[in-house]
């Protein structure tokens, strides 16, 4: 049976990968990947495999959405085991929903591959938990980036103040100004604790703490994670001891 | 130096591990685990390694988390390798941060490894997206049980009601329909879908489409996740087609 696996391949570090995720890149015959995958993954691929990019490039989609579904379903068609990879988790802001839809609808098996999202795993590499009994039991994940297609639909920040105990912005930081404003005009006080976490798992990673007066994302290399809340202060008062903890790309 | 893992094993699926985590489990000197980890996994450590149950049985702890931190600090400073393990993430809805912080504070190395929440891949593994393009593009994840220690804080159902576009509810199994009746007292529509996901990767797994003014947790076997907003609508209406697509466990 033809089949096409959407395939999470984690926050960028080849050994946050999950088993099975890397038994089917191994596997493939076609492997469709965008920027933001691990390093040297693509060399664990199989010799004779097709390698297709079809990511950004220079602020450019190489690829169309519409010209990568066509692809997977050609590809599918042709009786080819297709792996294609989404950076983080496929279906958390990705277009693996979308691309799982079509496939779906043209009668070709689709099966996701669950992946570890930067959400989450960025935080935890600077030791920042999103929810901590007694302080954060709940965490709201969003997207800062507003959507340039029709059927838009933002988050309203204003509304989202204080109804949850912590706030994972993704994509964010061209506009985190903005809705640290949008934040603090909905009732967060501007000295709301915020941790930036800026290439988590890649070279050059580092975490800022700041507050939602003070954040700047100009100031950091993407891609950025933003926590919002006071898990992050519990984190942040122990950054002196965590620190050392944090261990170098190569051995953590 | 001394050093302990905490480790996240993901979902439940030996395949949904890491590379990392599966590397440091087969080298640890010591493993302490819980209930939710994946079957077969604790025959994958070292014939010599010391195996520790610290999880619930019959309800009750098997260990304290005063009595966890405890072996887990002895057992670094005795040198030995050290793993501690997660069922899904170490630090989301775990004790993994604790557990972290109080090996900080006494001097002990710690490395978390992140893990695939439930929360994200449950959902997935019925083709059910937390957030689509037009449709949802923000998500909470919170706790639906209440800390039965001090210096709780529970999540307020009605105030977080239209506030993010979806919502997912873990270990909520219990409380679901007092958390659906003050999430329509807080404006949502009773009519308002709801995907809750059953033992997802293991056997028996199962989806259950219901709404706000139906659900119940009495039906379902733990863990059950719940995710509620209109996103489970798109998935819902291709839960036909989607079905096919879902493979058995031996081959998923």
């Amino acid at each position: 049976m033809c089949s096409v696996y959407i395939v999470g391949v984690g926050p960028g570090d080849l050994g946050l990968i999950t088993v099975k995720a890397l038994s089917i890149i191994k596997e493939a015959d076609v492997v469709v990947y965008d920027r933001l995958i691990p390093p040297d993954l693509l060399g664990l691929t199989r010799p004779d495999a097709e390698l297709v990019f079809a990511g950004k490039e220079l602020g450019h989609h190489v690829m169309e959405q519409a010209e990568i579904n066509e692809l997977l379903l050609k590809r599918a068609r042709e009786g080819k085991m297709v792996a294609r990879l989404h950076g983080g988790d496929p279906f958390l802001f990705g277009r693996g929903f979308e691309e799982c839809l079509e496939l779906l609808r043209n009668g070709i098996k689709c099966t996701v591959i669950p992946g570890i999202t930067s959400a989450i795993a960025a935080p935890e590499r600077f030791l920042v938990p999103l929810v901590v009994r007694g302080i954060a039991s709940s965490v709201a994940i969003v997207t800062g980036t507003e959507d340039p297609n029709k059927g838009k639909r933002f988050v309203n920040f204003k509304e989202l103040a204080g109804k949850v105990d912590t706030i994972v912005v993704l994509m964010g930081r061209h506009r985190i100004k903005e809705i640290a404003e949008e934040l603090v005009a909905g009732g967060l006080s501007p000295a709301t604790p915020v941790a930036a976490i800026s290439k988590a798992f890649m070279d050059g990673e580092k975490i800022v703490f700041t507050t939602l007066r003070d954040v700047n994302g100009d100031e950091l290399e993407s891609p950025v994670v933003f926590v919002i809340g006071n898990v992050v202060q519990a984190a942040a008062s122990l950054s002196n001891v965590g620190k050392q903890s944090i261990p170098n790309r190569k051995d953590g």
